[in-house]
């Protein structure tokens, strides 16, 4: 039993990690050997699995030979270069780096004091983040402002309309929840809806504004001032908008300048969110000399996030970053090329970012248009050649190509329009046939 | 610039994930030569950073010794053998593999085709969970229970909240929202409350009950079942009860038969949490064929979390992780029989888990025990040898000290006594001086 594994041991980490880092590395090397949308069945996993957990401990070399032969064949590839689904998700070596070592660590950063160079260094290249953005000044921590990387941009949403929530109550009385209305395209990613939600909004008081190609599916500033009247005529309190840069559906981008003054101010948020119990205080905290994340947020346990986005900022600077997302547009304004000389296709919106949605044009009766797209995508995805997505837009089944996984190049590109062009092809046949 | 950073390369993974590893391990091999807490002052990395992103990449070396020389010194290292605060965030070397691989892959579970294993390994072993912890069947994945690993413990708390809010809403209308009230002891961590304040619930609607030494600290069930009858006639509608096993002072246990029956119905949770946008339908998830985690909890993104505690489970085995609790349990124990041997302390409460709850004894006025043990924790904890926390039990400071760090061995627990010992032998000879 000399070779059991110690709870925790710096050799032991060492050489086991070391397997793991091969592990990984080989899995990226032979990535496109997979189909990149896992082809298995619902319940596949638990006839090939004990139902329960084992009394005596497994050998490493086990556990790796049943994630390649168990677990991979039930993994979708995110970071495949044939990956052109919903939006990516990219990794990168700097990133899983910064992964290791806020594993590594392990610590818990929800006070300053439980490791005061997780909040910091988080604060600081937020602030970097923000510069990188060209955000005002009076985002940046130096003001009231000061940045923090939640766990989801779903929490994100939901924190800041809990903030919002809380100012207004406050100024009006509790009691007058049901009267608080939120405003948003129907373009705006289900976060929102969600956090309405959560929040106690009621639903009928989400004012999710049509949105339509004349505005290339932004939304509308006229429209918005119309409803906040109407809204005010009948004694509802409007108090949150929340514009979107680059929509789920079709990276539509909402006129900010157009839709009012953004200011974001920290202590609305800190006083949605404080809790001070006494088993967490300190001298510190009491005395207001530091950040707290703990009250930025909706958990209390936090990883020691930065490291990830300080050694990606740092390992690949910024030049490269900028390079790297203009290549990921080129190469989807490429893929719009690629379409526009297929009059069997055509494209919907316009490509801003590295997304094109498009569709196949029914040869006949629009009715069928839908269908048609619908066989189109699964008749694609289910090659496993390339995985990509959909939405509707318009009442219209759009097909969406996301480039952006950090392997793809020109000739993914080119491959996975082949793989659409024969399908189309053959669904096309079958039509007319 | 051959050796130029790629954003993804098996390669260069390789090769610098065995150099982080080693980084890793190293930390490791010399954990215990860094102070416990870290000794930093507020806003001590500011003067250590440039203010902005580099344009060019920097080297993985530069990053490394800017990790050991300016981050290290302001980490709490929360993996040291010396850290007895709050509660251990235990690291493992079977963890760490567990959250290597889950970088490496980087997928998103939001839906199961985003990645089944996700979803299936995930319901797989909780069901292992369910059992290890003797949980009735009604818990499990095959009746109308199941298990879900959520962010945080303060996100669990507020998903089972806000399943409750919402079931008893829709039976009573929504405007209803400020009758409801909830229940807990004193006791209950701060998570709770945070909770009720994202759901709206009403402040004054928290009842969290006193709790006493006469109960150890635990929630009383006579004294819940007088509040709740008084509530209900004054026409309030009680809806949520938070009982704790093993709180945050004190690891007091509330009588979970007295207080009542429990049921968590995952049907309650998903209508409350579930959002079904376009941009993420798909046919297993019309057809009703899957779990979609995205619905069990606040965020839309998840990690493939199972990994980490399917490789625990299975690397450890059952037998070992009961043998390293009971460790922990054992040598608190241990602790709590050195303090009862130095009649200058009192252990405050029965020790229970691996938690010891104790203070230094005023030598004369009972008034000054408060400052005198607040200063004893400061004295202890700023020699870096070892770190503990406090809590107020009665209006009483009282000093935590909680085995559980992975490599904290008896040598440890009598190393911290003896700082305990020399620093109150310090302090008292002030006051008699």
């Amino acid at each position: 039993m000399e070779n059991r594994l110690k709870p925790m041991d710096a050799e032991q980490l060492r050489e086991y990690g070391h397997k793991m880092v091969d592990f990984i590395a080989d899995y990226y090397k032979t990535i496109e050997n997979f189909p990149v949308l896992s082809q298995v069945e619902p319940g596949y996993l638990r006839n090939l699995l004990p139902d329960s957990a084992p009394n005596q401990p497994d050998s490493f070399q086990h556990v790796l030979d049943d994630i390649q032969t168990k677990i991979l064949p039930g993994v979708t590839h995110w970071q495949s270069p044939n990956y052109f689904a919903y939006y990516p998700s990219n990794s990168s070596v700097a990133g899983f780096l910064g992964e290791m070592l806020s594993a590594g660590l392990n610590i818990v950063g929800f006070s300053w004091m439980t490791s005061p160079a997780a909040t910091e260094l988080e604060m600081i290249v937020l602030d970097w983040l923000g510069k990188m953005l060209k955000l005002p000044e009076d985002f940046l921590s130096a003001g009231q402002g000061g940045g923090v990387i939640q766990g989801t941009a779903s929490e994100a949403v939901l924190v800041v309309l809990l903030a919002a929530r809380d100012k207004v109550l406050k100024a009006v009385g509790k009691g007058a929840l049901g009267k608080l209305v939120v405003y948003a395209s129907d373009q705006t990613h289900a976060a929102l809806q969600k956090a309405c939600q959560i929040g106690g909004i009621h639903p009928e008081n989400c004012r999710l504004l049509k949105a339509n190609s004349s505005t290339n599916y932004a939304l509308s500033p006229e429209l918005l001032n119309e409803t906040i009247s109407q809204d005010l005529a009948h004694g509802l309190i409007p108090f949150f908008l929340c514009a979107t840069v680059g929509t789920t559906s079709s990276t539509a981008v909402d006129s900010l300048l157009a839709l009012g003054k953004i200011a974001k101010d920290r202590r609305a948020l800190v006083q949605a969110l404080s809790t001070n119990p006494e088993y967490l205080k300190n001298k510190a905290s009491q005395a207001n000399m530091v950040v707290d994340y703990k009250d930025w947020q909706i958990p209390l346990g936090r990883r020691f996030r930065s490291l990830k986005l300080w050694m990606v900022l740092r390992l690949y600077g910024l030049e490269n970053l900028q390079c790297y997302i203009r290549n990921h547009i080129k190469l989807a304004k490429h893929f719009e090329d690629l379409i526009t000389q297929d009059s069997r296709f055509e494209v919907v919106t316009p490509q801003i970012f590295s997304l094109v949605c498009f569709r196949l044009l029914p040869p006949d009766d629009e009715h069928h248009g839908n269908k048609l797209n619908h066989e189109l995508l699964d008749a694609v995805n289910s090659t496993g050649k390339v995985f990509i997505s959909h939405t509707v837009l318009s009442g219209k089944y759009i097909l969406r190509f996301a480039v952006g996984a950090p392997l793809t190049e020109e000739k993914h590109v080119n491959a996975a329009w082949k793989v659409l062009q024969d399908k189309a092809t053959a669904l096309l046949g079958e039509c007319l046939g």
